[in-house]
């Protein structure tokens, strides 16, 4: 049988506008120039679906032949557990995601570390030498969700001299981070931590990982920064927490709806920045490497990479 | 002769209350307890004089049994054209200022590479996903001044994969960074970067470096950062390149006059953000085992570390 698998794209009209050119490029690249890339086939024609959850496909069962499914994003938690999907399932491991994340969560660290809000809003004309901020290594940084992106930000903090403390469901080892695990051990890590950062994947297990309780065992005057899913806060318990002056600012990038609704009390509160799902986008082009090096494995027989532990969620 | 030097604390005297139980317990554990340190001492009996710039101290003439002159401070350009100090003169070199210039240049590279500030200032209801930021491997950074500060700031920008090009006086090797040096090299750096930081030190030879001239053959929309010295920057020029809409922002740390004038135009130019020269302070803990470490090496007659190259000018 001649090598030229059928490639469905299912995602919206404007996400094949973006990935035609370089997922060809790419497919290419990786010697499947002849492949048949394509946004509409017959089911039992299928051999690997690149799929965006928003999609509308949400019946698997038709495609007989189909290999794998291959999600255009990291985030799984809208397809996971579809019982008609039988086949291996990869996230997006995309190197551009990881970079822009670290790069946000750093940024978005280092502005609550330095105090920097004050002299972007408060160009009053007084000179105030005495806003000199402590040095990162006196400051103590909690990661929540040690996956590949959690590690990756937990690197770069170490590595700009920051205390870094990590939390995740099982026992993770990195170097220079102190690692927790467990009940017990986020709640130790949260007494802790001045800046904590939300990187975890959305199971039944994560809602609401911040909740009254979490806030009111938190340092006062202690910095929320959610990069990762929305449901991981409680949001009417974080809006009392800032309200309180136990929580000082949270800067929050996802939401339980999104786009955020215009009159939603986020937009409007003082100790709340709102940036709208951009702290980690995937990259079209490194994005689309990624996916063509799956179907490459595939077609070799190899196993693919990036699978989704269905029974764990992510 | 015992090993009793007397060390002479020229500062202000707010400086002594901040350095006092510090320098004692550097002193002591570098073996030198029994020290003399002091602000008052016969100018005959003096071996080191611990010295601020603005202690009023400028003659050292009298200083017949003088080893060495340890300041405390990084920036040595109101003393070192000083005739009358003919021992060797030390800079502060600290690990404490390092790292507190690196996270502040870091942070506020990643605030302009982020464009964060739409999101601090914009928090207006509309959700614009586009705001997307570029990876930091397409940023190009340009860091002019590669001494202990500039260097360290290269480091970590390359760590977090900027494109960092590097300009100094003479030339540099500095792995990751593309290295510049001379009048044409500073010119075809200038040209390719994103966001300049300035780290040169002040001496005639840097007045102006940025000046009409050079505003003008910088990238549309280039951002400045200077937590260099405030000299460096013709200051009309930057005025006038922000009106003009050729350079986007700049943030500035240091100044021609200090406190900054409230009514200087800096502070209500929208364009322009105002810090107190913060991005890095001497930490008194650390600062003090610099001092007493050379003190350690004057005593043993080894040489003096952080000397500053009277005839370079640092």
């Amino acid at each position: 049988m001649p090598n030229r698998p059928t490639i469905l794209f299912a995602a919206k009209a404007e996400r094949w506008t973006q990935y035609e050119g370089p997922l060809k490029a790419a497919l290419a690249h990786a010697g499947l120039g002849d492949a048949d890339l394509t946004t509409e086939a017959a089911a039992t024609d299928v051999d690997y679906i690149v799929y965006a959850p928003n999609s509308g496909l949400s019946d698997f069962t038709p495609f007989t032949r189909l290999k794998a499914v291959l999600n255009l994003w990291a985030g799984v938690e809208d397809v996971v557990d579809n019982p008609t999907l039988t086949v291996p399932l990869a996230r997006m491991v995309d190197s551009g995601l990881t970079e822009g994340m670290v790069e946000w969560v750093t940024g978005h660290v280092l502005r609550h570390h330095l105090g920097m809000d004050t002299h972007i809003h408060g160009q009053d004309g007084l000179w105030r030498p005495e806003s000199v901020p402590p040095l990162a290594r006196d400051r103590q940084v909690a990661i929540l969700g040690l996956g590949e992106l959690g590690t990756a930000c937990a690197k770069a903090l170490v590595a700009l001299n920051f205390k870094v403390s990590g939390w995740s469901r099982s026992p993770k080892d990195i170097e220079g981070v102190s690692c927790y695990h467990g009940a017990d051990g986020l709640d130790e890590v949260l007494r802790a931590s001045d800046i904590t950062v939300l990187l975890l994947p959305k199971t039944s297990a994560t809602e609401n990982t911040l909740d009254a309780r979490r806030f009111a065992l938190m340092k006062k005057d202690a910095v929320i920064i959610n990069p990762g899913r929305g449901p991981l806060i409680d949001d009417d318990a974080l809006l009392a927490a800032l309200d309180q002056g136990q929580i000082k600012h949270a800067t929050l990038d996802v939401f339980r709806v999104e786009p955020l609704p215009e009159d939603h009390p986020y937009w409007s509160h003082p100790k709340v920045t709102v940036t709208p799902h951009i702290a980690s986008a995937t990259r079209t082009e490194t994005a689309s490497a990624v996916i063509a090096q799956n179907i490459q494995r595939g077609e070799a027989g190899e196993a693919f990479l990036h699978l989704v532990d269905r029974k764990a969620g992510y």
